[in-house]
């Protein structure tokens, strides 16, 4: 029997988790989403790269901000291109790698390995410290052993370490004239925005590809995220929108039923699988205890499809149609009216979970006892306020409460937030004032259908801090792999992104040419 | 009997450290000054602040890049001007603190206090974690116990220290428009210049006076600092320089003459002292056991008087002549020609050491038990290479040898220095190139006769990046309070400096009142 769990573990790389979730003292931990790590973001089959590279490591400092006697560690790292490479001064196109497993972004950035050929470009895909083979204290499971040991997991280290291994790889290939461009999508876009403000004399350029930098304290609603997801419903069809959002309530009432929880569980397929190896499972039918990680459920496939509300079919968190919103709520919509609610939405977000039609049922736990990195970063650094408005919603209304939150990572971690680092580390408050005359050479790219483009730039800042937005684009499309079907938005917006990174590097080679002050 | 030690204690700022003094190995641990701090930079009584201000603390977290289960400390502040300052948005003259007790640079830093007034502007001074008073672990003993205590004490958790405490300032006094301006000299100019750098949303501009951020790695020469000593005293009396330039053989030779360290001793007036009480002392002649200590501290002289080579009669370092090397040129010059060679020097260096002819005797070692917090900062992240040239240096020719300095750090602190690790953090390479499109509202003020000159940026980089050079200036004398009888060219360097700051200022207020984008 094939299973969701399956399917899942083909796994994401978005920013969802369970940060956005902890909300209302009156809604704990509900609407939380799948673990963002668990077995997220590991290579699976279908994702399996393509692409040739080499791979290599590299030992970098535990803390690169204190000279504690830590030990060190090795960052992985891939690498491709070296004999295209046009040396002693061609370009490096680095990826900020993000929260999960490298080879799987590196699989799933197409747009790099297909555009650095016409560059002779090296290719670099960087491995984010605490994720996939670069652990510190030489396992996972020692480095996520406590909040010790976790303590290091944090995006200014992550942004230290990739500008200690670009300086040492230019050296030594003594290219320190190479000019090199920052990638990045999601969290890694994230990665290469403030690396290219962080770095300027590392990194002459960034692609920031749905980068959601603004989507911290106060500089964007808490509620606009939830509001896109919503949008991209409504946009599809008013009906379907105005089904989903009556769902929860009838969701809640019958859990409150005699023998309603057993009824969601049949109706709703849900099993529990025991994962003996990687594609090898048994699952037994089981029974939930209450509405709340059904609820978590539905959400996610809403908000993952939001994401990856693609043009063409796809196969980047599941096997998904084109427009899979679209397709779910046709799914909706198109029983007879006298057909329950929920199966409407059983049969709607069946389209996420079991497009192929292989899933026989459906395992909502996701590694429950697994240590999520995204999960610690998002109860250290990240704090992202989220919350769901009553009017422009289709999920159940709650406000974001920070002191909830708080106390679950306090609970989980023995850790404190400290909700306004990021801003004060990265900025975000007054962005267009603070860096229209500073800064430089910055692409912040966002499809209006992807949740995240509401904390991220979507106005031009300057002449060279460019936000390309798409109507139509979803979650970082621009980085995948060109199709043949790619819609002619889509295709432009790639070509400006091109012509962008061409006029970054021969402004570089003009100056370098024709400067000699030091 | 006054001495010389109480004169010292009245204490630096300047960067002169160790780190330029080790050597080659035929010269090791020569050419060392006073230790960096040990009493440096205290208040001392000719240096008490006549400003007014409250003296504040903020608790600051020891590690902003990490969540290890860390104390936090008690960091000081002085702030002054509360009651005229224009609330909401009236700007904030910030001062970063250097390697020392933050009054001693309130009280040597008369600019900031001069302008702020017609600025309206609130002051405020943050002292630098691991001196003065804002010592983690609770008092300097415990701080600077051992390499773990010390390992926090870093450029990058300074300025983060300083962008937290703003942040959080600003909050609670309801002005987060403010625009904050940053102050510094010396190493408080290089970390002024490195925060509007790493956060332009904290503060919008920077002057950065004496700031040598480009004395690291092979950025600049190693031997620029003692060739612009050099070229100092030789523009004031070739016959000087080149008497200085002789000297050392000549001590050298007398050190291994029998009785030759008796002799030296005698004629240097050297002793021993025991201090009890800040002001109160015991001291004993003492004879030398090499003349390496000597040597030192004829160096440390030298160097020192570069610095405050200053037009009118001071009392930073040393209470001091205007122009105190053409004193002690003329001292060395004027005596009859068969005086000998080391008497004149002694006559000389009496300029800096002892020019109101109060002190009895020299102690040349300042407090050598000490644990001194820049010898830290050079043994782990400043490592400043220094050497001395055969043609155009006076002083004797060394190489900057690495594995001897590092050797060095070991034995001294149990800590291997990172080389590389500023110009990976903050640049410094081809800095015009990244630079010229990057940042903005930086202010490099320097005087060519200060020898950290040579490792300043003394061009402009952009419209807003400034270099402000003066022929005849010294370390910093832009930040001093003004005087009478400042020299027209100072007057209007700071005039310079004034119309710059007000342009960033209303250029902000202008963006402010007509930017409702975020």
């Amino acid at each position: 029997m094939e299973r969701s769990q399956t399917l899942a573990s083909a796994s994401l790389l978005l920013l969802i988790s369970s940060s956005l979730f902890f909300t209302s003292s009156a809604l704990p931990r509900r609407w939380r989403p799948p673990r963002f790590l668990g077995r997220f973001a590991r290579l699976g089959v279908s994702n399996r790269a393509t692409y040739q590279y080499e791979e290599r490591y590299f030992r970098q400092p535990l803390d690169h901000f204190s000279f504690a006697d830590l030990p060190s560690f090795q960052q992985r790292y891939l690498i491709a291109g070296v004999d295209a490479w046009a040396l002693p001064s061609g370009p490096i196109f680095f990826y900020c790698g993000n929260e999960g497993d490298i080879e799987w972004f590196a699989a799933n950035t197409g747009f790099v390995w297909d555009i650095a050929p016409r560059f002779s470009a090296l290719i670099v895909f960087a491995e984010h410290r605490y994720y996939g083979k670069s652990m510190p204290y030489g396992s996972k499971e020692e480095a996520y052993k406590n909040a010790d040991f976790l303590s290091y997991l944090t995006a200014e280290q992550a942004l230290a370490d990739f500008s200690v291994l670009l300086t040492d790889l230019k050296r030594n290939f003594s290219s320190e004239d190479s000019p090199v461009v920052l990638f990045g999508g999601s969290y890694g876009g994230m990665l290469a925005a403030w690396m290219r403000l962080k770095y300027p004399h590392v990194a002459i350029g960034a692609l920031a590809s749905s980068a959601p930098i603004l989507q911290f304290e106060d500089i964007v609603p808490p509620d606009t995220f939830y509001n896109i997801v919503s949008k991209d419903f409504k946009r599809e069809s008013l009906s379907c929108f105005k089904t989903i959002k009556e769902s929860w309530d009838v969701l809640e009432a019958q859990g409150t039923d005699n023998d309603g929880l057993l009824k969601l569980s049949k109706d709703f397929h849900l099993c529990r699988c025991d994962v003996s190896l990687m594609l090898s499972c048994r699952c037994r039918y089981r029974n939930l205890n209450n509405t709340d990680e059904l609820s978590d459920w539905l959400n996610s496939a809403y908000s993952y499809l939001a994401m990856v509300d693609y043009p063409y079919p796809s196969d980047f968190l599941m096997p998904l149609p084109a427009n899979p919103i679209k397709e779910l709520c046709r799914k909706v919509d198109n029983y007879p009216n006298e057909t329950g609610i929920l199966e409407r939405i059983f049969a709607g977000v069946s389209i996420y979970y079991n497009y192929t039609g292989n899933v026989d049922c459906f395992d909502l736990e996701d590694d429950p006892h697994g240590m999520s990195g995204w999960d610690w970063q998002a109860c250290t650094e990240m704090v992202m306020p989220m919350s769901s408005n009553k009017d422009n919603s289709m999920f159940p209304e709650f406000d974001f409460d920070y002191a909830a939150y708080r106390d679950e990572c306090v609970r989980d971690y023995g850790v404190r937030p400290r909700p306004r680092w990021i801003t004060t580390e990265f900025g975000g408050h007054d962005i267009k004032i603070t860096l229209m005359k500073f800064g430089s050479n910055i692409i912040f790219s966002n499809g209006l259908l992807d949740p995240w483009s509401g904390g991220s730039v979507l106005q031009n800042i300057s002449d060279s801090i460019i936000a390309l937005v798409t109507e139509l684009g979803a979650h970082h499309i621009d980085l995948r792999a060109a199709t043949d079907e790619d819609p002619e938005w889509l295709v432009e917006q790639r070509y400006s992104e091109i012509e962008l990174i061409k006029g970054w590097l021969s402004e570089y080679y003009k100056q370098k040419a024709s400067c000699f002050i030091k």
